[in-house]
């Protein structure tokens, strides 16, 4: 008998039909001699709803009222699994986030967990209950409700199973694993079998959107097991866990690339000690994360400095930029928005040498002009014009053998 | 500055432009000097949506799962409304029925008050903050979701106007206030000025759905001065208060009809002392309230007796009494549901002399046969046929002359 978390997301409990597969699926595991805690989202398109709700009413919403409005979503679906559960014969009982104890920051709609109290669903659990629960939300110390961010249903799988120290958590959801590459870019990519939590966190933050990056950052922290998988079909998914010995075999475990990205240079810095902290320090303070930066002389004791950052945040970020500009006495800001990410991540890298050059060859060979680069322990990535994404990603692919099974 | 508790319906929210104008309606209060506590349904309909989900998951959907489902509605009204309001620059701060502390006892979708622990809003009263309070939730001891039943915003609005010793408690619906009778079967129908909580009850339990009877009930306990009024237009409303001097001069002040009505006859019940008591416990088994009640010994030893009950209970209470009927060895059971009711209702009648008379022949006179009669000290009802009810209603409504001002 093990102890598994099961977390479904939006589009598995978006209609009745596919929360009576969810049920069908619980009741199973149940069945199987397995104790089951099940999370939920809320129904796919109801947040999106509620939101444009509130930015219909006030051009401002206030945050301590959207996560009241916000929360009332996952109810409805634990809700309506635990009758249906309940109808099974199977016996379960909705909690929510404030029931269930997780008990974060007062940073409303992007609250962090502080701690979980977690003995009403161990209690439940002993009594062979299964907790139906609702994901995303949580209580300040104030018993304020709290939403946790975009996927923090994830987060709270991974923290219940941390904290009941849970056998696996298993993140049901509409892709069946993660890939070594997007599947619609490159036609022979694989699901990936396993997966390390550094390899994952690199994924993830790179946009692969399968998992939250704060939910595997948690994982990692505790070692939690996490198995990706589809909530459609049968079958494997992904599991991500600790490196072992298996994962160093391959050089190379994925290639991503991001399509959201812009490049900002602004031109003529006067090249003097602190200036480059002037400037970001205008635009970290709007919460945009600035990623490659690249500082060089050009004309006499002026600078250039290049930045990417995510496209998204262009329109946020510009007037900020604009404003640093005149206070440095810069001349200009021009900002590229056509180019692209493509990253090779992998934990066999630590002990292979020579991925850089090799990655730098095959884009070359490609065609291919890179224009900047970054690196990590396990991860390196180029930016380069949008135009070349696919032909880049397809190369790589190609280059690191990711279309051949593991074990051939 | 007086304390004012208002509660607005599920149409009166029913839509983004209705809780605008909702806003308008608390702003202008604020803006006058007075302190403002806010209690809201959730939108129209909603209701009814989630309770058709919830049998279409299941067909004996979970008690306590129906209320963590149906109390998730208005946190969003709640919410958008103390956003708007906070975007026009009023404090405002939403409240679920767990954090304002209505406690109640276990019976989920239908629990009744045990206490309310007001002080989270006293002390938001006390800080200038408008609460908006979720109306029709609370919770048990255990810190479960429970809901109040159908119309229980209105209690939860006149409970905190008691809790609060509030000045009143204003009830928006979407009819500006209580009339002498439905004023789509008498034209020239008027708005009553003032009633007594014993004449509002009689009319809430006879069918008129202006306000829910256990909240009058509970105002008349603590002596909450209750006004319903309209959400849509200015101008007065009734105004629910204690009997005074103005309202015994008017001999009657309402006429009502109820068409949910049904007359159910046990034929030849052998007629031994407790017969009645057997019959009737097993339909009280089933929580349906039987009305009035004839016994007639109609063949030698034998009992005929005939009971009236709601409509739509029927078809729940005929297998019971089938039973019932076999077990007494009763021999019959006739059911008339083309039967309706028509009442009238005063506190003038207590120091008035014959008004049943009156009632009687003003029937009489119109062709009318009576089935069954039952009075209190401040009612009549009739029974009779349901083609009947209409005139009847316009002849009593003539007759009383309630057509006139009072003050006439």
């Amino acid at each position: 008998m093990a102890l598994l978390v099961q977390k479904f997301g939006g589009t598995s409990v978006g209609s009745l039909d596919r929360i009576h597969r969810v049920a069908e699926r619980v009741e199973e595991t149940v069945r199987a001699g397995h104790q089951v805690l099940v999370v939920l989202s809320a129904m796919s398109g109801e947040t999106d709803r509620l939101m444009r709700l509130a930015h219909e009413v006030t051009t401002r919403p206030d945050d301590r009222e959207l996560d009241v409005l916000l929360s009332s979503g996952e109810r409805v679906t634990i809700a309506l699994l635990a009758m249906e559960l309940r109808g099974r014969g199977v016996n379960a009982r909705s909690f929510t986030g404030r029931q269930v104890g997780i008990v974060t920051n007062s940073s409303h709609t992007r609250a962090r967990i502080e701690k979980i109290m977690a003995s009403p669903v161990q209690q439940a659990l002993a009594e062979g209950v299964v907790p139906v629960v609702a994901g995303f939300q949580g209580v300040n110390e104030r018993s304020e409700v709290t939403t946790l961010g975009r996927g923090g249903s994830d987060l709270t799988a991974v923290a219940l199973a941390a904290s009941l120290k849970a056998d696996r958590c298993v993140i049901f959801t509409d892709v069946d694993g993660v890939y070594t590459a997007d599947p619609n870019i490159v036609p022979d990519a694989r699901r990936i079998h396993k997966l390390s939590y550094e390899e994952m966190l690199e994924l993830a933050s790179l946009g692969a959107k399968v998992l939250q990056a704060r939910s595997v950052e948690f994982a990692a922290k505790y070692g939690v097991p996490v198995e990706v998988k589809s909530s459609f079909q049968e079958g494997e998914g992904t599991l991500v866990t600790h490196e072992d010995a298996d994962m160093e075999r391959a050089v190379v475990s994925g290639v991503t690339g991001d399509r959201n990205q812009a490049k900002v240079t602004v031109i003529g810095v006067p090249d003097r000690p602190g200036i480059a902290a002037d400037l970001f320090t205008a635009v970290a303070g709007a919460s945009i994360s600035v990623d490659m930066i690249i500082q060089n002389v050009s004309q006499g004791s002026l600078a250039d400095i290049s930045f990417t950052m995510p496209r998204s945040d262009i329109a946020r970020a510009l007037p900020l930029m604009e404003k640093a500009k005149d206070e440095l006495g810069a001349q200009t800001i021009e900002v590229k928005d056509e180019i692209a990410k493509v990253s090779i991540v992998g934990v066999g890298m630590r002990s292979h040498s020579g991925v850089a050059s090799r990655m730098f060859q095959t884009l070359s060979r490609e065609g291919i002009n890179i224009m900047m680069i970054s690196t990590s322990e396990i991860k390196i990535s180029c930016v380069l014009h949008e135009k070349d994404l696919n032909s880049a990603i397809r190369a790589l692919h190609q280059e690191f053998g990711l279309g051949q099974p593991v074990d051939a």
